[in-house]
């Protein structure tokens, strides 16, 4: 193998989340869309609405990650803390950034015009680049490697449209999915001998119970296609040898 | 206020999680749990089978949290790794547990008898106590303040409803919801005002479009039900009187 990793980190902001009101779909929006930017999502953290929490998160993912994104908190109102406890963390001021006014002042025009809360929404921290979006009137947000997101996903999504091939990335994951109406415990010696002889990949092997009966996916990942397909061949070659039949796009 | 807040983290584990194949659910369920116990779910972490990242965030959320739950990777193929991240980073050995033996031997009787892969999942950093689970032969896993669930979410359910009213908390979180067809930029002075005239509450504003139109949902929470009660009735008041119609259970 030997090709260079790039890798992200995602900070979700927002006590709904950790309350259990709002089920988060930004993770796997965000892995998805990184995957065909070849970036690996690594690391995911999850913290409620105080400056603090999301600042440790963000400095940490920072550290250890090529990018980092956050989701959530920079609507307008008074829970909304992103942009300040983020710019706190990075050691600069927060400024209104004059194309994210324009750009506010213009959706707003027939909406009843500009207020000071709706000016929240140009606020960035000093040195920022606005990321389109045209959902709404509030841009996202770029500071060098970190991406600021809005934390309802179709707006998100928006944002990362507009991020799209912009991100430099390596070799994106290639994966296939086959199933088996099998107890995953009846082939896990037969998983683990088939991971070891194809090198760059892993098998995931993904449970589930349905129709009163017990089935498993599994998952071959890398980064070459053809190596994944030959890892597929013996999968199903060797779990057929028992007998079994294979759903070769998963079950 | 004064009484003590007991928090939980999480730490959910999986390549199919940072991969975007699989939407996690536990966070949610485990945060709704959580709340009825008296229980704050504080920080979540997503994490991949990797032993290292796996110990370095259950390290850190043990750290700073009263309880740590794990989900993920317990099952009985080669990509369950929780256990032994764990043990590792409990400085613990991983020993058979002998009550997890008798279960799976109970489970599996017919059904083919117990494996080497199935005999895993019996696996337990040592020391540790069983969590019940009717839904299969494989328990969860105490440790302390350290439980460690299965990944799948209504297994995972099923551990939690063993733990159900033994685990200490505080006082459970109250939270009532109120809806308006309103773009939240022309309430958000009101509501950052409304929540600093009553003691204890926060309020989060959730903003959406829906048929053709912005709408938000303003959740108010606090520990005591007559202080939720009477933000509402402040809420709704001041609302109304900008000449806006509220739903009084959200939209």
């Amino acid at each position: 193998m030997g090709e260079r990793i790039w890798t992200a980190g995602l900070v979700v902001i927002g006590d709904e989340i950790l309350s259990g009101r709002t089920q988060d779909k930004n993770v796997a929006q965000l892995a998805s869309w990184l995957n065909v930017q070849g970036i690996r999502l690594a690391e995911v953290r999850v913290v409620g609405d105080t400056a603090a929490a999301i600042g440790e998160a963000v400095d940490a993912l920072r550290s250890r990650c090529d990018y980092c994104f956050t989701t959530g908190g920079i609507g307008p109102t008074h829970d909304d803390i992103t942009v300040d406890a983020i710019a706190q963390a990075l050691g600069v001021p927060v400024v209104v950034h004059p194309e994210a006014r324009a750009m506010l002042e213009a959706h707003y025009a027939d909406r009843g015009g500009i207020t000071d809360a709706r000016l929240r929404m140009a606020r960035v921290p000093q040195g920022a680049e606005l990321i389109a979006n045209a959902m709404s009137g509030a841009p996202g947000i770029r500071f060098g490697d970190l991406f600021i997101l809005a934390g309802v996903p179709h707006i998100a999504a928006q944002m990362l449209d507009s991020l799209t091939g912009t991100l430099e990335g390596g070799l994106p994951v290639v994966s296939r999915t086959i199933g088996c109406w099998v107890a995953e415990s009846e082939v896990a010696e037969l998983l683990r001998t088939v991971e070891a002889a194809h090198d760059g990949v892993s098998i995931g092997s993904y449970p589930f119970f349905r129709e009163g009966k017990v089935g498993a996916n599994f998952v071959v990942r890398a980064t070459d296609a053809g190596v994944v397909d030959g890892c597929i061949v013996d999968l199903t070659t060797r779990i057929e040898a028992q007998g079994r039949t294979i759903a070769p796009d998963g079950i």
